[in-house]
């Protein structure tokens, strides 16, 4: 039996376009989706990326011009991947014109604007999607079933980082990123360690903020420019379960790539987990016999789903375009009705939210509910 | 400009099957190749297998006459997934209809069948691959270009060993594994390790083997059966280089999953690298200053080609089947007359030379040149 | 050329009493002192621990009478290792007898009661010691060292933590470490974390806390009992180098025994350090060339001061109890004028300050300088 | 109650002169021994080394003939920590004297000598101790103890290796340790790794050895000058228990300071373990649920004995002279006749046996029975 059909519109084409690409083409591959995926049309504002892309990615057609892409009535499906700035007119053109949204992150620089948009998908009843793909491993998946399962018993508490060192480098010139819009380490990266915090604990109820900008200028073609946003953004945080915890973000972090680590415990165990080994989660038990106890390396495997669809054999690992195809096929699936959302622009509205809320405790110097 | 076209005939639908399925999908993503690649065919015994891969993995057409598949003469690359008892007889079809191979690993069971398979494609002008995809991770390439470029200084010595533990279980019954044919753990997964040990360290001359069965019957339908080969087979090398090293293959190594570690020393150098983390090259140097040597963590980023074509960011990482796609970038371009086969079918034949010296090695007790 | 020599009276013959003697044992075997060492008296309340003690240590005599022990002008230090609660008093005893005195942290309960025993000492002009061992570690040595001379660029920012799991369980009865003059999880091993921080990034200027009660009482001979003090304590940090941070001490951590773990950044480097390997720096140096960058982990050895009095070779290791004997060590030498108190109680007074600074800054929910 | 008292002779003043030195002080701290020791006397051929010595480690006198010390009536026990090419000299004469001997490792260069050391001193039934402290070590204690009680199920093999890089820069000159008194690096630390071997699992029976040296010739005073042992000896190994294996020693593997692993499997678990940090055994039991396997890191605590003597607390970790007070205190409680020699003469005489069968099988290409 013939599956229905999802056409696709990609708007963009840079590194997060080519995932988005690779994801479109891996997910129906790996797994059993609702629909048959068409890579239909694929626009940019530059007509030779546009082409070069269709041509390298597989999709059908090309264009320069989104909002006829947007309004073709072929289109099911707007994946956006354009600068941040663009994803709140081109959520909502694309919501108006009844397509199912995957946006890439942040959705939107402020939450009143990522309200507008969550706002406005439901109303329209359509899918979406925000790109926060880290949640996507299986392993975190893992950690959050054992959560559940009580196998940490009752939480107690959490830290979690999400430290890289992109902008260590004064020299390094100032952008997009560093205006208000662009948001600073806090939202860039910071909004990763909030979701997994989230994911795993439950929702946060309140926050004290501290967000320190330790590059104060960055050079700019019109000479040094003040940069308007935080290096490294903090918060204490309180949980509805009770927990307590801790969250950074830090795009200053000399020497880390990728540092997207984690550590939860609870009355009966802990999780520990770093980015930079994601096929592994960190598992101790307080169950496990006196003298015999010790922090465990689970490996990824076929037990951790949906690991198997990839790989029949443990320790294989998936990488970062792995995650991607997983967070496509959960949408997918959910246009399809089988399955929750994975990460919808309510979601994304949330965590938006929780940004602001340490900014702005970290300006007032005191605790904020969330 | 358009490319020119390669039609891709795949015969099998498991688990390698499927990896090759998304290495074809994912390679013209990725990269910038000599050829669009077209899934025209894919074969399987059976008639539904045949059906879903083809609907799953988007192949035009299906077939359960992997022989017809291989006459037809629209295809241009026959790809071979099936049991190693058959890669034998489906190669040299595929070469004799004139098309370019890409066969999994172990070529054959027996070094004198890979070498008539060799002998055939060379004679035939055809391009060939064989899918020893560890060595296609961007960190090895790293490993042997340090090495090229004199970083070690003069090669001393390696360790290399690839132990998993999914025949750990006694119960585990008589499988096409256990028989002559299958070859045992050197065959199976030491063969990775030998692989390794010649692409870092040049060619090996000579080897004292040491091949051990510990589970000496399994379970079959008809009573225990009889392990006709090694758990574990062992060796000490001699390298033209003048290094000397050891290497294992082992599959009942309790708790192992996906142990294929390398640690190689030269004069001014060393390099330690386990596939557990195989985003990761650790590196010591004896230049650093004194008080400051230790051996380095070097996460794979976009200094490391091809692994920027996957991901613009380090630490990201790339899983199991990004090896894959470059695989088939490789042999795809090599088709194409851009840069050489990156494991043809003689240097898999090698490997097989390699393991049965070593298992001859071990029978006789001696040092057996190769 | 014989040595003066230096009389020591030790008070306390539990797990730190032992501590204290096998460092007084170890320190003038592994360096050249200043002084020679004789175990003269052994304190305890009971006249058997005290005499066992006396005997196992190669004290030539014991008491029940630390009064009469401090009195006695045959001796020139003191030790105290008795509960916290004691420290003042005996200290002040020893200090006005004109002894110097070693004391274990925490120097006293309230850093009011720290003040006091600090001036006394500075009055009286005797040397002054506080247990702070993990400074005494010659990799934290290397650390400081390194920062010192600008190898990590300029500070940017530390995270420290000092993490255990000694009060996880809920049913672990309530006792004097539950009250308030027992201090908490910040007092008891934030305490190390403070002191980590200062001692690599220089001084604390401003803190933000946050201590959280998360077994609110626990179990008692006469029922539940409220428990006074934090099972986690965290505080946001400003330094006077402009550098920022963050500390945690938690002893509900599930699964950590010995988590004194910091990552400290700057321009140029950064340095990560876990106390779970203690004889191990790792770091980072964007100065490596490009593609060989990574962190480093550095093995202690005869090049990190004074590991090569313990043993000639690298990665041998030095155990908890060799870090107590250098601590005695730079007491014993700076009573003979050879260099500064290693942590005096002018510095154990500093720390008090800033855990309860920490303390006050979480209830008041502010800033709060120091 | 007085315990007898056992009065120690000490010969050399070296690093392995301090180790004693300091075992003996730290082990009756420690531990509670049969004995009180007294350190009576030190011997070294340099009056100035022998003074300084007695002074700083404690000894009543010092000599410069150690032939007059072992003598003395006064005296119980022979330290012995001169030149391996003295061990048996010396030893030979102290038990002639009737002494309980303690000799540094390698017992003797030639197993013919050991042989003679070892029945000399069953015969004179004085107790003796070779100082393999590694296997001191709580942790390997911990894994005899779990092999022993099954926890591994059946055995089925072992890796271990001792590397190091301290000849690795061919400049380093000709030494001692480079004629064939010396032994090569089999001998000098492979010695350490055959001992574990059989630590851990039981006799083995015959051996497969590889020798080989890569720096044929070091610089000397009279010019360069040929090596005569190996700079790497492996050997494969059977054991009485049917596990198979391999063991390694090196001593040019760049970058290694104390690379002592092992890695032990059988059918229902394995243990791995590092040197680098000697206070974690790494365990893996097929016996975990499903989805939660994974090698989990033991750290050392009072639960594995006598870890519990030195420190409380799990996680504070032994050091390296730490391990030599416990090889102290298992001596002289053997003496007292509590419990067994740690490892005597007649089990150095087995090491020295396997190290000269592994060179002979590596001259003669052939396995051979040991």
């Amino acid at each position: 039996m013939k599956k229905p059909i999802l056409n696709i519109g990609l708007i963009g084409t840079g590194f997060m376009g080519k995932a988005h690409a690779l994801g479109f083409a891996a997910a129906p591959r790996v797994f059993d989706l609702t629909h048959d995926l068409v890579l239909h049309t694929v626009a940019d504002v530059f007509e030779g990326a546009a082409l070069a892309a269709a041509r390298a990615y597989g999709f059908a057609h090309h264009t320069t011009d989104w909002r006829a892409m947007v309004a073709d009535p072929a289109i099911d499906v707007i994946s956006i991947t354009a600068p941040n700035a663009l994803h709140k007119e081109m959520s909502l053109a694309a919501i108006a014109a009844g397509k199912h949204v995957y946006c890439e992150k942040p959705l939107a620089p402020l939450a009143a604007d990522a309200l507008e948009m969550a706002v406005a998908a439901e109303a329209a009843e359509v899918k979406t999607q925000v790109g926060f793909n880290y949640l996507c491993n299986p392993m975190l998946g893992l950690a959050r079933q054992m959560i559940e399962a009580g196998e940490l018993g009752e939480l107690r508490g959490i830290r979690v980082i999400h430290a890289e060192d992109y902008m260590n480098d004064p020299a390094t010139p100032y952008s997009f990123r560093h205006d208000k819009a662009g948001g600073g380490a806090l939202a860039d990266i910071g909004s990763h360690a909030l979701a997994t915090a989230e994911f795993l604990c439950g929702p946060i109820t309140r926050v004290l903020g501290d967000c320190v900008t330790m590059v104060p200028e960055r050079p700019s073609p019109t000479g040094p420019r003040r940069v308007e946003v935080d290096d490294v953004g903090r918060a204490f945080l309180r949980f509805a379960s009770g927990a307590t915890g801790s969250v950074e973000g830090n795009w200053i972090s000399t020497g880390r790539k990728m540092q997207h680590d984690f550590e939860v415990y609870g009355t009966k165990g802990a999780l520990a987990f770093s980015q930079e080994h994601f096929n592994v989660l960190t598992y101790f038990s307080t169950q496990d016999p006196k003298g015999r106890q010790g922090f465990r390396r689970i490996e990824a495997g076929p037990d951790h789903a949906p690991y198997g669809l990839f790989c029949v054999a443990a320790g294989h690992q998936l990488g970062f375009n792995d995650l991607k195809a997983i967070e496509v096929a959960g949408f997918v699936n959910a246009i399809g009705g089988k399955g929750p959302e994975p990460f919808n622009f309510r979601q994304g509205l949330r965590i938006q939210g929780l940004v602001e809320a340490i900014q702005t405790s970290s300006t007032q110097e005191a605790w904020i509910g969330v």
